[in-house]
Parts: structure tokens; C-alpha cells; sequence
């Protein structure tokens, strides 16, 4: 055997817009996926927006030659709208809801119906374990006055936790998906930083698609151009994400992503750009490359803590906007609930006083009573619910800035036992079977 | 350097019972806890029911000095109540909520609003990775009817898989925690054959305490024996879990537990007994013992498999159990939904009647009237919430049977890969740093 073992995947990820009778073209757009799917083949299929598990079991079913391996992703009142289809064989799959993820009452954003979260599977590719990971965050509905953005924060950060954390095993991973984010917004930047995953546009030999590899575009017909201002041509907010370890390089060959039309088709698939990549793993005996990449990288590693903290603390910052905003939230929510105690006890003493008084002969205004009665219940029973969710809402982000803070602090430390002098120092443990540029701070 | 590091860890478990207001002597309890927890100096303490913030802060305080590293894990309305303190530093945190935790109108159980969850921190205890997991499990509270066994079972699965796919890059894994489980339930089985996690009352050489390591006892003066019933002795509910790595072994050398009383005070720290355990980690070099264990260990791998295939299609059925219920459930909250909405209808269509016959001067019933239509409405508002939660609970229950069924196939497909008569093929390929008794299916 060759110390080289090399082997392509072609990944493939599509925001399918799939919400039955609301979306276009629902059965006919899938129809159109699944055709093209089980003729391009595919090795790995990551889907988002698959709301309907009729749509999920109706791909399954015309893609059972080409991709005998499937999953679908089960979350939230809906669904997280995760599917996966794949060549190889899927050991094991794990879910992670992301703790936040909007509001229930913002009914026409839907999100929190969702139930948004990372989903991910196990697959042996030749002789390499690979993690595959799939995702939707948050949808971004105003840019100028993002109220999601400290949501779509924290989903970022719990995202790189959850791939940090869950891939030490992993010989490579993958994770494809619709981020909901801008190549350069902090939750992208947070998620690269931290696991040293490498996004296939910006490393890729050749690339054919959209300029700029954008992935939500005006020209196509689904979308409409007012949405997209001030980004007229459109925006690159899906993505394909990898890295290797140890144990396999991995390297993008090539890319491509759909352009706003399918060729013989009236309407393209989705309202999304779909993307596929051409990756190719190399596999290596562990103790071929570690010591090479270990050298090269430890020169940039003092850098790269340093930039993390800057993330980090960014973050951390746009988390605390997110608590201030809650806590204010909830402040209302009490506030408007004492209020409608308050008129309740007020109707009660109105109501027995003529009671009281039981000689007076005056009509009791019954229906206006009665009504008053019922505002005061539906105030306390949406306040009090409301009361709830805020309350799951902020321990939810000040778990996430108690983390923050711990993750500063570890990296601070870190950057401590970096002396300037001696860059060659920095890596003195790098645990087997991790890629030395993705960076740990549990080390 | 010698070949073999040998460390002591002394581990701390304890179910705090710390309802402020509720929980007799709470404020009492904490100090005697702060104080033991001074003295003893565990190198890691793990707390559950720490409901209150305050109280953390309080130990945190009272620990500055024995344990300057601690971490709070915040989660649901009232929190995760865990809480961990080291001597050791902690690089990391990460917290995963259970998908399913009872229900929010069964009020006096409260669990939901516990927020049940699991906490990972990630220490350095010397020159190896610790990964230490604190959880708090969905109380049992009729064993004959428990009727939140397929959320608890739900729990475990959701357990072994945050702490099997989270421990892959750790040295020794470390779980302590109330895991509402009698030793042989189905949910301890699922976590300690999937994980290979062992329990320290089973493995340690010297043990002090109760009887049969019981950790919810009758002579608790907290306890009544009436709940105990048909356990009159108690129960073993409590745990510290541990296992090692290629990299490092693992023994527990002594175990204790408190019995029912603390010596000069008036009432012990909790209703539940803490639990200590003196663990040993015995680091080295990887190629040395790796070896050894994989050939003794392959000659059961084919049986414990085959074990597991028996626990997880168990834990299935459960979880069955619990659909069915949940969509009868939901299907009752529907049909009162529906009642609700056609008595609204009714009463729509009688007001329109004298409004239509606008002659006709009967006096109309406006106090029943509306009395009715804010009886209805409140109908239809519960059972809406009612639906909603529903659905996400059969959503969860769906998503943990789909990955039981394929967790089944994939272990079912590699028992097939264990020819009888040669039981050395078994542990073809092992991954690095991982300990070969720890069955990953996704090998």
C-alpha cells in the first residue's frame, strides 16, 4: 500500500425552499432536484428547508439506487429541515437544537418553528471517518436593524462548539449549509477562527458559478431584487466548509454553483444557488505530515489566538446587546402583566361593591364586566408566557457569555505561553489525530 | 521521564436539593456544604440542584481559594441547577439540553422548568485531558406508572451520544450526576455499554457508606420512607462514571458516601448522599498498552455488541411507548381544539340570529354570552399551546427512533464483521486515543 491514498467527493448543498403550497413550484422543483441528483451522483447530498418529510421520503425514494444512505434531521414544532443523502455508508447521525433561535410569536419569519439545528453524521469514506455536518441559522430580515443578530451570535458560536467538540474522532470534516451569513460577519469569522474549518469557495483550483460565488442572487426569478438592496447582484451566504487532520489533507479541486437558471428548465431549483465541490482527501500514516504542518503552523499560531480573542470578544459584545435587549423585553412583559393584575383586583372591587352595597338597585354594567374580565386573563396568560420565554432567552445568552468570557480568558492564557522570542515553543502538545491549524483551546 | 505518570483525582457528587424557600434548612445546608468542600479540597466537585444563582456565587465565594476554577451551566427557565468547581483549571464548556424534559403544566414536578441539560467542562489534570460531564436526569415519581420513562430513556440516549461523540480527543473521561436510574435500568444500561463507561461503586477496592452504595436512603431525615416504597432501604440513583484512553488508564481506588447524617451537625447536606471516589490515572505513551487491551478486549467485542443490539432495540420500544402516547395526547388536545372552535361558531351563528330578526326585542343573555366566547378562547389558546408542544415532543421522540433504528442497523451490520471463528479480525481497525472497550458504531 502506498503511504498516499487519495480519494474525491463531490459534496453538494441546497437550501431547497420546500414549504409546501407556500413556496413555488414546491412539487415540481423537487421533482427537478431529484432528477438531477440521481443523475449527478453526488457522494454526499446536504439539504436544507426540507420542511415536509413527505418531500424528505419522496427524495429517498427516487434517490434509493444512486444514494442508498439517508437521514433526515427531526426538530422544533416543523422540523429542523435537515436532510442528508449520501453514497457512503451513515454510522451514526447526532442532533444539536440551537438554544436560541427567534421568537414563537413572529409568526411570519417562522423561524423559531423551525427549530433550527446542526445536524450530523458519521461516514466511513475508504479507509477515513468523516463528520459530516449540515446546518441552517437564522434568517438575516433586515441587515441595517438586525434584531436576530445576538440569535444568529450565539447559533455561531454553539455551531463551533458542537463541530470542535464532536470532531476530534474525525479524520476529516465536512459541513455544508445555508449560514445565513456574510463571508465576513462575525459569526462566520467566530465559526472559522475557532475550528479552522476552510471554506471551498476562497480554496478552490477552478470555480465556475456566480461571481463571486454568491448563492442568493438577484437574477433569479424567485427572488426579488428590493429584498437584496443594498447587495443588487446578491450575497454569498451558503457554504461548503472542510478540513483534514493528522491522519488526511484534504484540498478542493473545484466548484461550482448553479446560476440563477437550470438549462431545459422553466425556474432553477430553489430561491438559493445550489453549490457542489469537487474535494479530494489524502490520506497519509499519522506520522508522515503532522510534524511538517506542525512546524508551519506554529509560527502563525501566536496570530491566530490572537485574532480569536478578537472575535470572541466582539462577539461577546453583540451577545451582551442581545441580554440588554431581553432583559428590557422581559421588563415589559412584567410590566404590562401587573397592569392587567392591577385592572383585574380593580374589577374585582368595583364588582363587590354593589355587592356590598346590596339595597342600591343600580344596573351592573355586565358586558362591560365580562369583557374587561377577559382582556385582564389574556393580558396575565401572554404575559406570564412571555415572561417564560424571555427568561429562557437570557440564560440562554448568559450561558453563552459566561463561556465567552472562559474562552477569552483560556486563549489569554494561551497567548501567554507564546514568548515572542521562541515561536518554535508554541505547539508543544499537539494532541493526535487533530489538525494542529484548528485551533483548541482545551489544549 | 518514567513511562507510567500516576495521578489522584478525588471526585465529588452531590444533588444539592437547593429549592430556595422550599428545601428545608437551604441556606444551613449550603454553608455545611461550602464549608466540607473547603476542607476536603476534591480536585473536582459536582453539583446538581444548584437552582439559584445566589447560592452558586455563595459557594463560589466560600471556594476561592481550595477551587479557583468553577463553571455555572445556565439553561431553561430556572436553570440547569449544575454547577462545577475544580482545582484544576477548565479550557472549556459546552452544554447540551436534553430534547425532551417532562411537561411545563405539570407545574409541581417543575422539571421542565429545570431545564435538565448536560454540562462537559474541559480540565488539565497534569499532562492529560479531562473531560468531566455533570447532568441531572428527569426524576422518576411512581416506578409502577412512570410516565415519563420515554423522555428519561430519551435522556440516556442523548447522554452516551454527547459523551461518546464529545470524549473522542480526551485522555479520561469523567461523569458525575443524579441520573434518576436504578443501576440495571434500561437508561444506565444504554449509557454504560455504548459509552463503556464504568461505575465507580462496582469498580472501586475499598468502599465506605450505605448499604449497597445507596445514595437516596429511608434514614435521610429529609426523606420520607412512604416515597421509598417498595425501596424501603433506598435507592442507587446517584453516579460517578469513569473511563480512560489508549493514552491513559483508570482505576478507582476508594469510594465513599455520606449516610443519612453529617457528624456534629443536626441534619445532613442533602436528601440525595454525596458521593467521593478517589480515582488514579495512570498516563503512557501510547504505543504501549494500546496493544495489550485491543486483543483482550476483542475477544468480547462481538458479545457486547450483540448486548447493545438488545439494549437499543429496548430503548426503542420505550420510546415507541412514548410516541404513541404523545400522539394521543395530541390528538385529544386537537379534538378539544376543535370543540372549542365549533362552540365559538354556535355562539357566533345564535348572536347573529336576533341580529338578523332585528325586530324581535327578547332580551339576549349577554353575561353567558360571553362568558361562553372567553371559555372558548381560552380553549382554543391551551389547546393551540398544547398542540404546538406536542408536536415538538413527537418530533424529538421520532428523531431519537430514527437514530436508534439506524444505530441498530449499523451495529447489527458490524456484528456481521465478527466471523466466529476468528474473533481476532473483530479490532481491525482502532481509532487512535480511543479506549477499544468504548463501542463507537461509527468505527
Amino acid at each position: 500500500m502506498a503511504n498516499t491514498d487519495s480519494v474525491k467527493v463531490r459534496v453538494f448543498s441546497l437550501n431547497c425552499w420546500g414549504i409546501r403550497y407556500l413556496s413555488k413550484h414546491c412539487r415540481q422543483r423537487y421533482a427537478m432536484i431529484g432528477d438531477m441528483l440521481c443523475k449527478e451522483e453526488h457522494d454526499i447530498v446536504l439539504l436544507q428547508e426540507v420542511w415536509s418529510e413527505k418531500d424528505y421520503l419522496f427524495l429517498k425514494k427516487k434517490l434509493a439506487c444512486s444514494h442508498p444512505h439517508s437521514h433526515y434531521f427531526k426538530s422544533g414544532v416543523i422540523g429542523s429541515g435537515l436532510a442528508i443523502f449520501s453514497k457512503h455508508r451513515i454510522h451514526d447521525t447526532f442532533l444539536y437544537r440551537y438554544s436560541l433561535n427567534g421568537y414563537p410569536y413572529m409568526v411570519h419569519h417562522g423561524d423559531w418553528f423551525g427549530g433550527k439545528a446542526i445536524g450530523m453524521a458519521i461516514l466511513s469514506i475508504g479507509s477515513l471517518t468523516a463528520n459530516v455536518y449540515v446546518t441552517h441559522l437564522h434568517a438575516e430580515y433586515c441587515r441595517e436593524k438586525d434584531s436576530y443578530l445576538p440569535h444568529r451570535v450565539v447559533q455561531a458560536w454553539e455551531l463551533q462548539q458542537f463541530v470542535r467538540h464532536t470532531s476530534a474522532g474525525a479524520d476529516v470534516v465536512i459541513l455544508g449549509g445555508d449560514l445565513n451569513m456574510h463571508p465576513q460577519d462575525l459569526g462566520n469569522r467566530l465559526l472559522r477562527s475557532y475550528t479552522g474549518l476552510r471554506d471551498s469557495f476562497l480554496e478552490t483550483d477552478e470555480f465556475d458559478g456566480c461571481e463571486n460565488g454568491l448563492t442568493l442572487i438577484g437574477d433569479n426569478p424567485f427572488i426579488s431584487k428590493k429584498e437584496l438592496v443594498p447587495f443588487e447582484k446578491g450575497i454569498r451566504i451558503d457554504y461548503i466548509l472542510f478540513k483534514g487532520s493528522t491522519k488526511a489533507e484534504i484540498f478542493c479541486d473545484s466548484m461550482s454553483t448553479t446560476k440563477g437558471s437550470v438549462p431545459d428548465h422553466p425556474f432553477p431549483y430553489s430561491d438559493h444557488e445550489a453549490l457542489t465541490a469537487e474535494l479530494r482527501l489524502e490520506s497519509h500514516t499519522p506520522a508522515e505530515t503532522g510534524r511538517d504542518k506542525q512546524s508551519k503552523d506554529s509560527d502563525s499560531a501566536a496570530e491566530k489566538v490572537a485574532e480569536l480573542v478578537d472575535i470572541v470578544t466582539e462577539a461577546r459584545t453583540e451577545v451582551k446587546v442581545g441580554l440588554h435587549c431581553a432583559e428590557n423585553m422581559r421588563y415589559t412583559a412584567t410590566r404590562t402583566g401587573a397592569m392587567g393584575l392591577a385592572l383585574l383586583f380593580l374589577e374585582l372591587v368595583i364588582a363587590a361593591v354593589p355587592w356590598l352595597a346590596l339595597g342600591a338597585e343600580q344596573p351592573f354594567p355586565r358586558t362591560s364586566f365580562y369583557l374587561l374580565a377577559m382582556l385582564c386573563f389574556v393580558i396575565l396568560l401572554t404575559t406570564s408566557l412571555l415572561y417564560i420565554f424571555y427568561t429562557m432567552e437570557l440564560k440562554s445568552l448568559q450561558g453563552t457569555e459566561d463561556q465567552m468570557r472562559l474562552a477569552v480568558g483560556s486563549l489569554q492564557e494561551k497567548l501567554r505561553g507564546f514568548p515572542l522570542a521562541q515561536p518554535h515553543n508554541a505547539q508543544r502538545k499537539s494532541p493526535e489525530g487533530r489538525e494542529p491549524s484548528a485551533f483548541d483551546p482545551e489544549e
